[in-house]
């Protein structure tokens, strides 16, 4: 009974963080890999020699339609306990995994329950959102910061964590895992249910947090090619891994495939919410801009990605007054071109504390509009003798935004001649992949239908500001949609659908990778994109 | 690579044990269903997006033409570790299930070491027969009694123990595991090996042994229709499997096919020992003689078999002087026809302590042979006024076989009344069976081309006093076989040959059972069978 809804995160109030737990809006036809079938199990009959797991199968052949299934070991165990005392004419609910391997045996008729659980392990977050499987409905989120970041705050700092001793692998996993149980144990009390009742868990990641939820070292992806230990879907029984992840123990485990070792599964779910396997006729450019940016151009030719580290700047880091967008953080700015005064909006209306990637943005597009930048990123100081624009504490430039009497430490919140430079190779990286990948498939930005910013950060950009930065290619502005944690909701959409599970496994194939740091135009290019318009 | 070669299992020595350690000799084409592959992972190219999985499982498709491979979870995570610091040109070994699974990764080439082990779970005894599936030879044997025996004795009364307590099910299966893995940790110690060597275990035993070693609830075989939960062959990952069986975790662990409730495993690895798989003209007779008898009847028209309940007479049990076949029992009986003076063995050959099944059978057969026994089982009291047939503590007749003086406790060693009607109960289950199934197939004593005794009893009784007793059908001795522990050769056999198991799997579905429980000419037969010749 495949029914067509809509997939609507509900929203929710996180305290501090303002990002990841909106998805978007897309139509799924409802058709899970896992299943519940309800079955009577008469009285044997004297004389047909067979065995209960035949007479089961039989039943499932009869009243289902469903052939060659194959029972899986706890599922037998289970079957032998329920037989020892069951009633006659009392159901039996099976739990079968993509019609052929019954994974566990419940006693009545619990087919009303079926429950699952979108895993979203982002480097810096990790979100969990638990569904209700047969209605297509998300009953509960949990979120929380990724505590693997003790051991690296970016991929490749955990990957040399890993690498330097025996057991930093085994804590790496554990620690995530850890979250996501707590996550779950989170989720379940909000939705009134236990973990026992989520048979599927389907996670989505970047190809180094998917091997180090996996415990596979990522060490070969600290090394050119570049390849990870693997690259297809990983379908597991909970009971096999370890450490315990809290589902019932019989339920699956699919983790989704990745593309390369830069292009990851939450890439494949972030295409998947883009309708990318869906045959288009129209240009599509998808931006998931992180500490590493996947762009992803698709056409009727088909679909190619490639990646580049784009830095931390936009979560705030290796900003001077950067931070994330928390409570407190500066997240809209304008600069009046004409008098330079400086207006500002903060995340939950406070005194400001630090400045978050949408305002550097817009900070850096209101410098350039109002003159304050040459073309080559330094203060244009020649022209602005104006006391929010003044040499720093280091002997450099610094652009005040906020000054000390408006700020909740008291002190000015400044842009450095530093940021600056940072938020340069941010964009000129993001900047460069696009150039490079546009080339390649043999578009230009006129060709480009729309554009699409994944991730919770592309949400409360400016796109017009964005365009000004020269972050985001020139286009018009109508074309410029946002999708949020695209992530989250492809691994939402592998969860309520078997069709489009095998849809991300067939476009993590057929996807086209672009290794940039063996394409000699890409170092050229970024030289270039360090300019600001 | 395949060989020909013979199965020979050493003759070892055990202290108390004279049985279940020989074999039979049989001719098998060496191809395990695990076997190691050797492969270079040279180092991949850049711009050839791959993963290390895909890497590896193409060069199985090169090397060796092994296509459609998967990799499983835990060789991933080795192949991962071992990746991280892999020296240029260094080998690797690949261990793989059925040319399918991917289950281990070693380092270097340890193509040389290929072992498993075969696992005789009797209702009484357990057996370990390590192999090196290399050379098909047998490294060590190891075998104890079956602990379980302390929650009941036979079959029925551990199933009910299984029933009577929740946990009861685990202590069951706990203990033969534990067993297995002391038997295990001999065998290696025996052969110089790690348990972790160990990739293969190939179990066999009755269908409630293979329930209770899989831990699955028995109960359904102790009610009408006697169907076990499940019949198929069980392939299960060692590391899936609990309590832990020690063998290599990533190792697999396969448990034989069984016909029906009372026709296990172990029976399809006799049949498999006597070559019932390949089509033969001759009509065999197989018997498994033990506390539950099975027979099987096979011609060219197929394969049918049943079992029967013979008590635990043959095993010492329910005889007032009955023991097992340990040091000190007796043997061989000889009863002189006119003198009626007893000749005897014993194993060990040291003072006698009681009497095993086969000595049992000898002395029946001696007062058979002197016209000491009445046609009904009677002591005929009134031809034979000797002092060893004398009134005994419960007023009843008795024999004696031992005088005090000649044994070791310096008590006499009898047979009573009771024990020869519990001699006559056993006998008649098993020749009525054989009636049935030689009515149902149409097959008279006369065309029986061979009688087969299985099992480790049958080696050590006189066919020609079996057949006095009406133990065995009225053939000529020439046709008359035993060989032995047939189940263990069985379950070395799957050990071996993948074909074997196939066939071993195929066997077990073929196979016509009957039901004698439900067979109304039973109890008239086996009321019929009561009397001697």
């Amino acid at each position: 009974a495949a029914t067509e809804i809509v997939i609507k995160v509900p929203e929710i109030s996180l305290k501090d963080l303002k990002i990841q737990t909106r998805g978007a809006d897309l139509s799924v036809e409802i058709n899970p890999v896992i299943k519940k079938y309800v079955l009577e199990l008469s009285s044997p009959l004297l004389g047909n020699n067979l065995s209960l797991e035949e007479l089961l199968r039989r039943r499932l052949e009869e009243v289902y339609g469903l052939y060659g299934t194959r029972m899986g070991y706890e599922a037998l165990k289970q079957l032998s306990m329920i037989w020892a005392d069951l009633q006659p004419n009392e159901l039996i609910t099976l739990i079968i995994w993509d019609g052929k391997e019954i994974l566990s045996v419940e006693r009545g008729d619990t087919s009303d329950n079926l429950y699952g659980v979108a895993v979203d392990i982002g480097t810096t977050k990790v979100a969990c959102f638990l569904m209700d499987l047969n209605e297509g409905r998300v009953l509960s989120v949990s979120s929380s910061s990724n505590p693997q970041g003790i051991f690296g705050e970016d991929v490749m700092s955990r990957v040399a964590f890993a690498m330097k001793g025996k057991n930093n692998l085994v804590r790496l996993q554990e620690s995530v895992v850890e979250c996501i149980n707590r996550l779950l144990d989170d989720c379940c009390e909000k939705a009134g249910l236990s973990n026992e009742d989520i048979y599927d868990c389907c996670v989505v990641g970047n190809t180094c947090m998917l091997h180090l939820f996996l415990g596979i070292s990522p060490k070969s992806l600290a090394f050119s090619p570049y390849w990870p230990v693997i690259r297809g879907g990983v379908n597991l029984k909970a009971g096999e891994f370890r450490p315990t992840l809290r589902i019932n123990p019989n339920g699956m485990i699919y983790v989704m495939p990745s593309i390369a070792g830069f292009v990851g599964g939450d890439n494949v779910a972030v295409q998947l919410a883009c309708n990318c396997f869906v045959p288009d006729k129209s240009v599509k450019l998808i931006l998931d801009i992180g500490t590493n940016t996947e762009i992803v151009l698709a056409d009727k030719k088909g679909i190619a990605v490639c990646s580049c580290a784009s830095g931390p700047a936009f979560e705030g880091m290796h900003i001077k007054y950067g931070i994330r967008a928390v409570s407190g953080a500066i997240d809209m700015v304008s600069i009046d071109p004409k008098t330079k005064e400086v207006r500002y909006h903060t995340i939950g209306e406070g005194k400001p504390i630090g400045i978050c990637g949408s305002g550097l943005i817009d900070a850096i597009a209101g410098l350039i509009n109002a003159g304050l930048l040459n073309k080559n990123g330094t203060f244009n100081v020649i022209d602005n003798k104006i006391n929010r624009l003044r040499i720093g504490s280091t002997d450099k430039w610094e652009f005040v935004i906020a000054w000390g009497n408006e700020t909740n430490m008291g002190k000015d919140i400044v842009l450095t001649q530093e940021d600056i430079v940072e938020f340069q190779k941010a964009k000129a990286a993001i900047h460069a992949a696009c150039k490079i990948l546009m080339r390649k498939k043999n578009i230009t930005e006129n060709d480009i239908d729309r554009v699409i910013i994944a991730g919770a950060f592309g949400e409360y950009i400016d796109p017009s500001n964005a365009i000004i930065t020269g972050l985001l290619p020139s286009v018009p502005l109508e074309k410029i949609e946002t999708i949020g944690n695209a992530a989250g909701t492809g691994a939402k959409m592998v969860l309520l659908s078997r069709e489009l599970r095998m849809e991300a496994e067939k476009l993590a194939k057929r996807v086209e990778y672009l290794e940039l740091s063996a394409d000699p135009e890409f170092a050229h290019e970024f030289v270039r994109s360090m300019f600001l318009k």
